[in-house]
């Protein structure tokens, strides 16, 4: 598998790879282990900071990884990666070391325990943020603190979820800029 | 401008249409106006109820329109409405009758008193679920109460944003549903 060469990247501008709503792989580690865990839930939340919303369910592994921790990274796969993105998906980091089942090859982070993925376009090294989180849902609230993207930067095809195994592989990209009054939008 | 001919859909399965992070327009209605906002900050939460998360600042006039009214209509727009998306985010309800200055046609909903927007492609009506906001974002999450999606289930072509007055258009579809070993992913 390709591993992607990363630079630092302004944490003011990770919308661009993360307001599409593509699938995008977890990393935590806690008590000197590491997991993965798959996840299409989230939306951006603020710029700068740069937060990051998502919801992770209790029956998950990553769970108590990342509730206890308090950190974990934002991995986006691309396309390519589709086979590790639904094994990912369906097994559990209870019983299983991900990173070697899949062949995945953990690097360390600049400013979190939890590894990034290398093998990722981009990875988002994540705080929680959320001191108050929501008592109905297990809704997590990130402030990415460092971000790292590929070199190339040629928008990635990323994977987006509808449900029941099919998924959607972003296309074409427009830049209508002429258009906005500001560039704040 | 088009109008989809719409149907009754299971919000179980919403997701098939929210989940991959289309740019939606919000509507909303209240003492007797409606408007209508662009939105990209939004996740699933939950199947079954439908539930919805979505970010909605409070420099928005509809931010007052759906906190009051405590319901809201979101529409799936397809890339078609590109220029409607774009202006509707770039101009503001509290002076602007944005029907009327996009040509968009309101229909009645079923269960609540926001209108549905007869040229997207679906429109989900929504309550307010969750009595207990998180006291530090703009967070509101919404039970999808009734779903109406076009006849032809062909999957649309949505707009993706990403910032900038660029935006990604949705691209080919993938089933992988023989990899699933069951139907609740």
């Amino acid at each position: 598998m390709k591993k992607y060469r990363k630079e630092r990247f302004d944490t003011a501008n990770v919308r661009s790879l993360l307001e599409p709503g593509p699938v995008v792989l977890v990393s935590s580690a806690w008590e000197g282990r590491a997991n993965i865990m798959t996840m299409g839930w989230h939306m951006m939340i603020g710029f700068k900071p740069a937060l990051f919303g998502c919801y992770i369910d209790e029956s998950n592994h990553s769970y108590d990884m990342v509730r206890r921790s308090r950190e974990c990274v934002i991995n986006l796969p691309t396309a390519d990666l589709l086979e590790q993105v639904i094994g990912i998906g369906n097994c559990s980091g209870a019983d299983t070391d991900k990173f070697a089942l899949f062949g995945l090859t953990p690097e360390k982070a600049g400013e979190v325990a939890a590894p990034l993925i290398a093998e990722c376009y981009a990875s988002f090294e994540c705080r929680l943020a959320d001191a108050h989180p929501n008592p109905n849902h297990p809704l997590f609230v990130w402030e990415i603190v460092r971000a790292h993207v590929a070199k190339s930067r040629t928008p990635p095809k990323t994977l987006h979820y509808r449900g029941n195994g099919r998924f959607m592989i972003s296309g074409r990209e427009i830049d209508t800029r002429q258009q906005f009054p500001n560039q704040t939008k």
